[in-house]
């Protein structure tokens, strides 16, 4: 649709979209203790709902983010062209159902795009908090989405459900409050991180922190960007995200210019492709936001109180779970979902588990496809209306 | 063994040990057209020899190094601890057997132990070559190394032998050179890169590039060595010559004091030893270099002057083939390997393949196995003097 002002924006179907929405943000005055032994003073989270909340608060659902996403999961902004992240999957009739559930996304705490974090101001110093802010974890991040529901009168979540590092929230919240988590989605993720993982962390971090212009995590005072850095850590991540596989259909050997030219310059697609998701990354996003991700991955392991035993640390949960991978996703690949399935058989818990062939490797859990939309469909309507009211 | 010094060295056992060897340097005054359409007006290769060239000069055998690789395969420098990188295989009563072979190893052109490459002087400029060092190819390589035989005085290779980019080169050998390669074994190799694999070394490329002590290549002249950068690209290699598996035996998530420390210190083991392997690399490598080879491994694909048949490509070779994978390398998969034996096989050539049950990734190549030295050792017991006096 082309408006008088020449800008092209999109046709928002209202039988499938949320529409236009709008985020808040949510003050929090209480002090919040964190897993480090620091805490903060107080917080803010920027939240989009979609749909309604009913009567008996039965109906909400809770969508986490993963390393790179934030709150805008569904619709669109006005005059943007891009939905949100998770549009395919959230909205009236799709597998998120928002004729059904009222969906709450959040933008977490450490995060870059409005909720506290290493942008914002530390109010000791009255300058960006930046490389103090606090390292948080998975539990932090889900102590302090328990205090976004009591705001929002929110007793117990009917689902709660989350991609990659998002899944590894909605299985700490089925563990840290059991009676608040009637069922639990959790998407291409794993109880805990490879040294594989790690280390493709750590080389991400080091591009970060190597780079001069990171100014030991205090570029914003130097008015700098630690560009290059942020860009190969994003760079790195994205291999990751895809197949062999994909790539060999997307991109190929593909040569720009149809052939090689002895230099260093972008010569094939693939070069090109990984530039510009680099390149963009690093407008949107923050450095230290993405250290403090990134660690939050790497300490992710529940099973650890239990010396490793995730049965044992499983065992008060009572959600109802469903667990999805993808097969090509070398990430977190389905091996690593089916320890979390193992688990939760071991405690004769309630569990589900799909296994969806896919050639889009970690990505395929951000993309449609008919299987994993019916998997995500069948799941989500048995369990429509099991939260309840704080 | 302690000596009067202090020092301890090695004691060395001439029964499997070549012993102390000296690396020579041959001086070629010829011209050398390079496939960029580029050529140098004359050029040095640092070599070193195994063994005894036998009266026919048919037991020659060349030893072709991967991306980080020299000409230092095999026995020990006076006073060092370590000896060459492939002092496993080759030795008397080894694999690539000294008491038969007459083994020749040499760093590759555009290296940086001693050949000609960026480090050395532009006779132009009288200037290190830096950047300005011709991007060489495989098939470049090959055309120095049959310079290299011709002076040597071997005809026929009895065998050409070389693990990743090496036996990239064994295969080009093949092909280049159908009536001077009696035998080719490829190890740990792939016909061409995928595009993951190009990913990777433009991940490690744009490190390199984007280190402000890089200064477009001209850090020699500015005193300056692009420390972070190259460390980065290293890493990043490192990761995907090991297997997810071997990591997780060898470094799990252990952490180095215990406990995590909520900073960005190192603090899993994982991270400890590939800070490790950065550091040590940037005191032996050169940047320029290792943009270089990244380049030959990516043009690498020889099959595509066929329109990708790799089968016709090998039309006109005689060489017997042996080809050696090993199943948890994921940087060249056993895949790879096969579509070599299959475009042998399509047109009946000479070809045995072995896949080694390996924990060890891309890296086994470079390590002993028992299966491992068994195929070495049949398939060459077989090629020891099929070779030919120039």
């Amino acid at each position: 649709m082309t408006t008088t002002d020449g800008d092209v924006h999109p046709v928002i179907d209202s039988a499938i979209s949320v529409g236009i929405v709008e985020p808040q943000t949510l003050i929090f005055d209480q002090s919040l203790e964190l897993a480090c032994g620091r805490s903060l003073p107080g917080f803010e989270l920027v939240v989009e709902t979609y749909g309604e909340l009913n009567a008996d608060h039965s109906n909400a659902l809770l969508v986490c983010h993963a390393l790179s996403g934030d709150h805008h999961a569904a619709g669109y902004y006005p005059g943007e062209q891009r939905p949100g992240w998770w549009d395919q999957h959230i909205g009236p009739g799709k597998p998120i159902d928002t004729n059904h559930f009222y969906v709450v996304s959040l933008n977490n705490i450490g995060g870059c795009s409005g909720s506290t974090g290493p942008t914002s101001i530390n109010p000791d110093t009255g300058q960006p908090w930046g490389p103090d802010f606090p390292i948080v974890t998975v539990s932090d991040w889900v102590k302090s989405q328990a205090l976004l529901a009591d705001r929002l009168g929110i007793g117990c979540w009917a689902a709660v459900v989350g991609g990659s590092l998002g899944g590894m929230q909605a299985l700490q919240w089925a563990i840290d409050y059991p009676d608040r988590v009637a069922s639990a989605l959790i998407i291409a993720a794993a109880p805990k991180l490879s040294a594989q993982n790690i280390a493709f962390n750590e080389v991400a971090r080091r591009a970060i922190m190597s780079d001069p212009d990171f100014h030991d995590g205090r570029y914003a005072q130097q008015a700098a960007i630690p560009r290059h850095g942020l860009m190969l850590a994003r760079m790195v991540g994205h291999i990751t995200y895809l197949s062999d596989d994909m790539m060999r259909q997307r991109f190929g050997r593909e040569l720009r210019e149809g052939k090689v030219n002895f230099g260093y310059d972008v010569e094939f697609q693939i070069e090109s492709y990984l530039r510009h998701q680099g390149e963009t990354f690093v407008d949107r996003f923050d450095a230290n936001t993405y250290l403090l991700m990134t660690k939050a991955l790497d300490y992710f392991d529940p099973a650890d109180v239990h010396g490793g035993d995730l049965s044992q640390t499983l065992a008060n949960v009572t959600a109802r779970f469903m667990v999805v991978s993808f097969t090509s996703d070398w990430r977190f690949s389905p091996a690593r979902s089916r320890e979390i399935v193992a688990a939760l058989h071991q405690g004769r818990k309630s569990v589900s588990y799909a296994e969806i062939d896919s050639p889009d490797g970690h990505d395929a859990f951000l993309m449609t496809d008919q299987k994993y939309d019916t998997c995500l469909r069948s799941f989500l309507e048995q369990n429509q209306t099991r939260g309840a009211a704080a």
